[in-house]
């Protein structure tokens, strides 16, 4: 991680004032004014904008999925980067409808897609260990996952990207999140799997035994070897992103379960100073349906400075970035409140008498 | 209103096969497939779209703004007026951002607009009668007001839009559609009158107080007698502008508590084939903070058919019809979805196995 902290060349105080200016009454935004005072603060500026917006796709095998726990075949995720290198996904449509750059990045599927060129090989391993009998990686692979997410985010940022969504592809993940959910935060396996895809109810009572072998088997204390033991490879990678990203001012944008469980790693992994990088950098995209998301967020909101209140509430649970990239749209008009609205001063129209008690 | 209920050329149950096919867990969009799916059935197509979205902005003064019902001077109208033609509103921000056009309206505001040349001038009158000594307009004035909405969804039918949004300025607007949902719901003042702009608890009392006179005093039964009587001009427009709209075929997205309570008084005012038409053409755009519009969704609601989840939930009560520009993000989405996402079988991505058991 590039450890540079900006000196706020905008205070918090000044942003919000600023926001208080504008021609409205006070706090009639809602959130919007949220997220237009904290683009401000994290771009040093008054006038904040997000020109180019990025979802990364990091997609992966887990040796988890020979286990039986989910509704879809292994080969799924060879499938969709496939799907993803033509265009036909729902990353593909949204991010297309909400002006979204979408950068898909092979980091250990199992398969060869050397050939398809709208993905970026950056392969670690074909799949991750089967945790419930060995480690998901070594030491190593863990760096060189980390790593792919942190080159994503530099890319990113030598791009010109404003703003970065989390999304992935990985069949198999929502039992290796809920694993590294456990073990983070030590929350029960009952809590924390959810039904992924849509998984019966037998095959949800085996995602829980897996999850619960798993923690037995490795009980892992330090949160590098949590992601190690527990991680997947596409999730290292956006544990990488998160960290590299933030650091570099990007805004970075949450998915869903996983990817959210991904920042949680970060923050986790990352010294007191970094975490409150992260924080100042950090939008969760939407509100999945996905059980252990409600968790992922009460706990990212524990760590001090952290906003975890999702920008969207549709009921969806896909991953992929798909929620990163439609909450772009939010992200935008955040800023665009902030850089565009007049003041009451420079539109000259007169300002609310009682309208300052129920605010922001 | 054009009361031709077009026959539906896409059937429910083949736009919700349509949505099942495409390459994702069966559901996994959530609330997004629901709006594809309606879209196709609403455009009578599978690849729905909208291409050309607008938000009609309807303004004008309220008579009972004289009686202290607001944290603002009822000069506010027209200066906001004067903000919109010169594009610092938050509207202008929003729609900019998410490429909408905005077409400002003066059914009735309390100023000389000529000179504004963003400003299209209907103006009905220069603001409403005082509701608490008078009805708020006669017969003749209603059905100009309610003519005005009908041409803007005309006008927008002939310049190509897809969906229309509603949006509306007039200070006091909040007591006159709190007037509105009482009268049409039978709903208690002490339920249905909210802080509007932000008033304090002083100007909250007032409030109910003027809401319970004017109900006393008028006691309308007929829908058109409610309107006529407690409505505004730019309320009646809205509620024309739905009646028309809907028939057109166009999705109609309302904003908040005042633009919503205008689709309800659309509801009660239509005839049943009509009130299906309205409900299939509806979408909420979002859950407004003002007190009121949560009783608006659940009465819209009961309306057989009516749609009532609004979109988006970000603490927003302004107006303006901030919220259904924004909220045409999520449409375009949605449409976006149904018609560029592969199915299945196009994109040879296996199928999963005990997907389809916790669905749409």
């Amino acid at each position: 991680m590039t450890t540079t902290v900006p000196a706020d060349r905008v205070s918090p105080a000044a942003a919000v004032r600023a926001m208080a200016a504008k021609t409205k009454p006070l706090g009639a935004l809602g959130h919007l004014e949220t997220i237009g005072v904290r683009l401000s603060i994290l771009q040093g500026t008054l006038k904040p904008r997000i020109d180019k917006a990025r979802v990364c796709v990091f997609g992966a095998d887990h040796g988890i999925s020979n286990e039986g726990v989910s509704a879809y075949p292994r080969a799924v995720t060879a499938e969709m980067m496939n799907n993803f290198d033509r265009g036909g996904a729902a990353i593909n449509a949204i991010a297309r409808c909400a002006d979204v750059e979408v950068e898909v990045i092979n980091v250990g599927v199992d398969a060869d897609l050397d050939g398809l060129r709208g993905v970026r090989n950056s392969v670690v391993r074909r799949g991750t260990g089967n945790f419930t009998k060995e480690a998901a990686m070594t030491p190593q692979e863990l760096d060189a996952a980390l790593g792919v997410g942190i080159d994503a985010a530099r890319r990113a940022h030598a791009d010109g990207i404003a703003a970065l969504g989390l999304g992935e592809m990985g069949i198999g993940n929502t039992t290796s999140a809920s694993a590294l959910l456990c073990a983070l935060e030590g929350i029960r396996p009952e809590d924390a799997v959810g039904r992924g895809t849509g998984v019966d109810d037998a095959t949800l009572v085996r995602k829980r035994e897996v999850v619960s072998a798993a923690l037995f088997l490795h009980c892992p204390a330090e949160p590098r070897d949590v992601l190690r033991t527990l991680g997947g490879l596409e999730i290292a990678a956006m544990t990488g992103a998160a960290l590299e990203g933030s650091s570099l001012g990007l805004a970075i944008v949450a998915d869903g379960f996983i990817s959210s469980t991904a920042i949680l790693a970060a923050l986790h992994v990352a010294c007191e100073p970094d975490r409150r990088v992260i924080a100042r950098a950090l939008f969760f995209a939407h509100r999945s349906a996905e059980a252990g998301h409600r968790l992922v967020l009460e706990r990212c909101g524990a760590f001090a400075g952290v906003d975890s209140t999702p920008l969207l509430d549709l009921g969806m649970r896909l991953g992929e970035g798909s929620g990163s990239a439609l909450a772009m749209c939010l992200l935008r008009a955040g800023a665009a409140v902030m850089r565009e609205m007049a003041t009451f001063e420079s539109a000259q129209v007169s300002a609310g008498e009682h309208a300052d008690e129920h605010g922001l």
